[in-house]
Order: C-alpha cells, then structure tokens, then sequence
C-alpha cells in the first residue's frame, strides 16, 4: 500500500460572517475577516489517495483519471469564485470558513468518486488545504483527523 | 552600499473588469478573473531599501520604522480588503490589476518616505509583489525597472 | 472531526553539550554542535489541533484563542534566546537538542491547553519543529508519534 | 516517543513504460512520460524515523549514522543515475514509475537498518518522495500508509 | 515601466559529455553529472519582461499571449525531453549545462517575440532557471547580466 | 555573459549590541536581539558570480572551484558558530548585523577570488543572505547595490 497525493491550487475570495450571529459578534469573532466586502486567498489544495501498486502499470491511481475527478467536482466551482455567492453550499446556509470548505470539498471528491474510479481503489484517503502560509486544514477518511 | 528587503504578506480580493470595455471584450480580456463577484489572493509584498552601513548601529535601515511606514502606507489599506471597492485608488477609476497595485503601492511608500526617514536614507528602492506562485510584479525607482 | 494547523517561527541559539558525557565524547557526538559559544537557527513552528467544527461560527478553534496561548505559554520564552541559558526547562539538567525542544514545548502547551480551552476541544494533536530545511520533528498526543 | 525526519535529495532520469503493454498503450498511458529517451526529476527523498529520546544525549537517532545508512544503501545508487538502466531493481524487470522507487527505497533501507542500528531503535517509520511540486509518495512501514 | 515575471516548470533529462574533451576529463570535470545513461532535473524557468502599463487594460502584458509563446516557443521541446537527444540545438554540437540551456532558451523566445507581441512592447527582459535548489542561471536582454 | 547562483546554508548565533551606545540605547534599538546571551538563525547565502559560458566546458564557473572557495573563505568560519565571539571580524570591533555580515563576507570570498580563479574570470557579482524568511540583505560588486 502507498498514499499518492497531488497539489492543485485555486484562488478564491469569501466572508466570514455568521447569520446566526449579529454584527457586533461577527465583527468581533471574525475581525478584519468580516470585512463587508470580502478578501481572499490563493488556496493550495492537496488530494490524497491510499491503494496497491497496480503490476502492469507501476501507479496506485491513474493521474488523469483523478486530475479530471478534482477538476470537475472541485475546481471548476471554486476557481477564481466569490466562495459566499459562487458555490451553491455556502450560498447563505453556511460560512465559508477553510474548516468548511475543507469538509465540502471531501464531500465533493466522495460524491464523483465511485463514478470516476470502479472497484473502490484507490480510496480517498485526506484532503488538505493551506489557505495562507500560517493555517492548514485537513480532513481525513472515516473523520479520524 | 546594501539593500535590505523586507517581506510582508497581506491577502485581498479583486475583480478585473475595465470601465472602458464592453462587458463581453472584458471577458474575453480577462476570462475567469473578470468573474463579477471577484476573487482574491494572499499577496507577497517585498520593500527593497538601499543604503550605507551605520557605523553605530550595523544598521543600513531601522527595522521598527520600516515596519511601522509599510503597515500605516499600504498595510492596513489592503489588508483583507476588496481593492476594488475599499482601495480609494481603485475605487472606480482604475483596475486593481497587480501592475497597478504594484505602482500604486510604490506610490503610497513614497508619500510617506520623506516624514519617516529624514535626510533621505536609506532610498526606496523596489516594490516587489507575488500575487500567485506563478506571477510577481516589480517596480524600481526612476522607473529603470 | 478536522485537523487545523497554525505555523509559528521563532530565533534561538544553543549549544549541543551532555553534562553526562566527557568533553571528547561530546565533541564526537555532536561535532560542530558542540562548539563552546553556540549557534543558532530560525525554527518553524507547527501546532496542530483536532476538533469538530462548531454549526454557528464554522470554526474548529478560535485562532486569536490559540495564538494568545502559544504566545504565552511557548514563544516569549523562546523567541530571540539562548535555549541552554535562558530556558528554565534546558538550564542545566538536560540538552536542547530539538527532540528535547520538541517535548517541552508539546508539554508547554499542554499545561496551559485546559484553562484556555474550557470544555476539553478542540485537543492538542501534535507539535511540529523544522529545526532547518533537513531536520523536522514530531511530538504527538499520546506519544503515538 | 518522537518521530525525526531528515531530508536528502537527488537528481535522476527515468522512462516510464511498461514491458506488459503494447507500445500504443504505454503512449496512451503515461503519456510525455513514455518519451523513448526519458526525462528526469530532482527528487526530495524525506526518511522519517521514530524512537524514545535517548537520556544521555538527548536524541532520538544519530544523524550521522542515519545519513551514512540513507547515502550507502540509497543515494549513492540513484544520484545522477537512469532509473531504467542503473539500478539493478528497475534493470529490465519494473517500472520505475516514483511509486515502485518509493516501495523500493522504502526495502533498501529496511534491509540495511538492522546492520546499523542496534537494538531495534529507532524505528524506519515512513519514506515520503516529493517527485515534483505536484506529486508527492508515501510509504508506511507495516503498509498502513 | 514595469516587471512581470512568469514561473513555469518543465522535467527533462541530460547527460554533460563534452565531444571536445577525452572521456577521462569529461569524468573528471562533470563528475557524476557525466554518467552515461544521464540523469535529470525539474527545471523552473522565470520569463521576465518589462514595459508600461496599458491604461485601459491596466496590463503590462497580455497573460495568454506570454503564455503561447512560451508554450510553443520553449516547452513544447524540452518537456518531458532528453535535452542532448530530443532538442535540436543540443543534439551534437554542444552540450546542455544549464548555462547552455538559458542562452538557448533566451533566444528561442527572441526568435518567436516579434510574431507574437506586435509593436516592440513589452520586452524581453531576462530569463532565469533554477536546475536545483542549489544552482540558479540568468540571462539578461543585451548581455548585460 | 550569464549569471551563475549557488545556494548555501549555514546556522549560527549572534547578539546585536554596539560598544558604541549604552545599555539602554541598545536595548531600545535592538529589542529582543539585544539579548545578553544572544540568539541564532538559519542563514541561507547565495554567491551570484558572472561571466562568459566556456565553449568546451559548456559552464561559466567550474562548481567545484566555487564551492571550495565558498567553504574555505566563509563557510567554516561561520558554520555552527557564535559570530560575535568566533569569528575574528566581528570579535570586539563591530556589530554582527546581517547588514555587517553580508560586507564581511563579499570581503571573505573577494580576497581568495584571484588565487582561485586565475584570469579574472567569472567575477563575483553578488552576495544575498536570508537571515530569515522575512528579511534579505544584498552587497552588489562596486557597491552599486
């Protein structure tokens, strides 16, 4: 068994404001990231894959297949977006925090899954995302973090 | 004489879309990155001063005052800011495309130079910006580039 | 259940020397380490913490929360000293090796983790020191490594 | 228990096609990668290794021991070499794709370790391949990725 | 006036044998690089040209159009390649460093630039590659360096 | 003509103190690097040297004669060191600035260039030093910086 994982990056802008919350809490949880008008972030997004060396052809997952998966479960509905306005899941009902749209984009990649690789290998394993050079984000397989 | 840079990070959004083209030549110009609801990047911004050696002190820049003219200067007007609507400079004239922010940047230090460093050293030397991994935009002094 | 790391960087100098061992073994053991008056690194620090992520704010911890407590309980007694003389912990008794570093501060965080984080979440899941580009080093909850 | 990660690399050439497959579906398979003369990568090559600290010395392993163990048992058979056509593993019988090296790297130092390091510790816990900024291999021992 | 600089990668194999210099000095000057099967390297090639911004585009260069040029000119022939096989100008007379490869690749966008940007604007300015880490080569328009 | 860079690394302590001013004075300009026992850093040089590419070797600097140079003048006199109390420049009369060490060092590797490299050629171009990820000091040759 050996774990594959390839770099992708989009660039994206969000705000983190809570509906749940009034302005003042949001102003203060979030601070300059409450901004009314957003910011955002080039984000650099790592998928990992966990499976056998296939004998004839040496790979654990063929890199077309998996680039293709990411690219259309992924990042066409991310790249160069308004995360709050541009991705259905976070239109109102949640924030866009990197905690969820980690959990999104696991739950992207698992949705196109099956459909892309037969035979359940290799499986998704972790998804991680480096949203500045100071915060990480990782979301692994079953929730074991 | 030596220079002395100084890497600072800030992360913003924009939106390119010229006020002097048509919607569609604006999409074809500017593809993804003239999506209206915009994106965004984190933002590499490097100073480069250039001077003698004090002979007290060892030092050809005081690092406190380099700092605190950068983040009054350009810092705190940008960071997590939308350039298109927060940055007076961009706010409907022009296109916060990272060649004019780095000339407007470039601009902002050199407004402020003068009340923070008397007897004119050490000069301002470049403005350096890495908007993605795969593009950065430099200003010199006098323009030589 | 994510993972969410937040990367620190910190100064300091130390001196490689075992009160256990002669000066012959020492200089064996830790050859240009060892060398009476020291030498220093610019440490990257990791912290990485597990937890759920909370439905109304979108986080799984408050950054401004863990920066105070890394602040406190970790950088200002480290940032810019002599871990051999300046650090209560290496003052005597044991070596700073980074392996040493590495376990005192997991154990730094841990002991002021409870009256931060009230409630037990999110849990300290690993601490993570490149002492330069060759040499990283891993300290997890549970000793699980 | 810690975990201690050193990091080496090394430059070298390789072709990617399968002796199992017709020369079409070695061209469809890996594509640029299956260019008859071959193209190369500088490979990041990351040996991790975990084990208690030692009370003496405060280390977990020998650097010096370990970067003998890694140069003789690996890096001085695939620095500056034809993956192909200089190391016996990949001479006629498999594909050098970086999963097979990963795997075979990962064996030419499990069957070295014990010759160097007495006493079982520390542990050969992971080798971890950076082939290109996109595409990073890891391998577990006891294969739990 | 104005820098932008674009990063692109490309892998490629090479072996440094000098037709001019007998096999025993070719071992000795080369060293390992004179392996005969050769070896290989991911290469990172810096495009930077300079010019005024336009003032309804707010570019100093059209992306797309960079990109092409670089694409049809540069990497179309050394990606995935064996430099000394697979690139006319190095097959025979004269051998791919990657002092050679730089001047070679300066002038085979040189070659393609007026095609491609009309009008003069903006320039070539210079062209860096780093082969590794550890070794970074530049060209500068005029020689200048 | 081309440019030539390599890269080089090396850890060593220092404290920022001047004989010339007060304690007081120091610790106001310094802070945290006026520390008594002082503190280290990664540092990471880069030697830019310049000059024709050899039509035989294909190289505009033989790498083994540079980095004899590099590791005889500078390398082992600062490797692991205390730069105030190990290294004769700076032991008493003047300030271990990076500023101050960049001029000591184009100095070091200046006053070995003539026996090394017979006939003037390549020239040394540049000295760069990274003291840390956030601040990079450069001495050019004829202090045109």
């Amino acid at each position: 068994m050996i774990t594959v994982t390839r770099r992708y990056a989009f660039s994206a802008s969000h705000r983190l404001h809570s509906p749940l919350l009034a302005d003042e809490a949001n102003r203060e949880l979030f601070g300059k990231c409450n901004n009314p008008f957003g910011h955002g972030h080039n984000y650099q997004l790592e998928v990992t894959v966990r499976g056998p060396v296939d004998a004839t052809t040496g790979l654990a997952v063929d890199r077309e297949t998996l680039d293709r998966l990411v690219r259309h479960a992924v990042l066409e509905h991310v790249e160069s977006k308004d995360l709050n306005r541009d991705v259905p899941a976070f239109a109102g009902h949640y924030i866009p925090t990197t905690e969820n749209l980690s959990l999104e984009i696991f739950q992207m990649l698992e949705r196109s899954w099956r459909s892309e690789f037969k035979g359940d290998l290799p499986v998704l394993e972790k998804v991680r995302i480096e949203e500045t050079a100071r915060n990480i984000f990782e979301v692994h397989a079953h929730g074991q973090a």
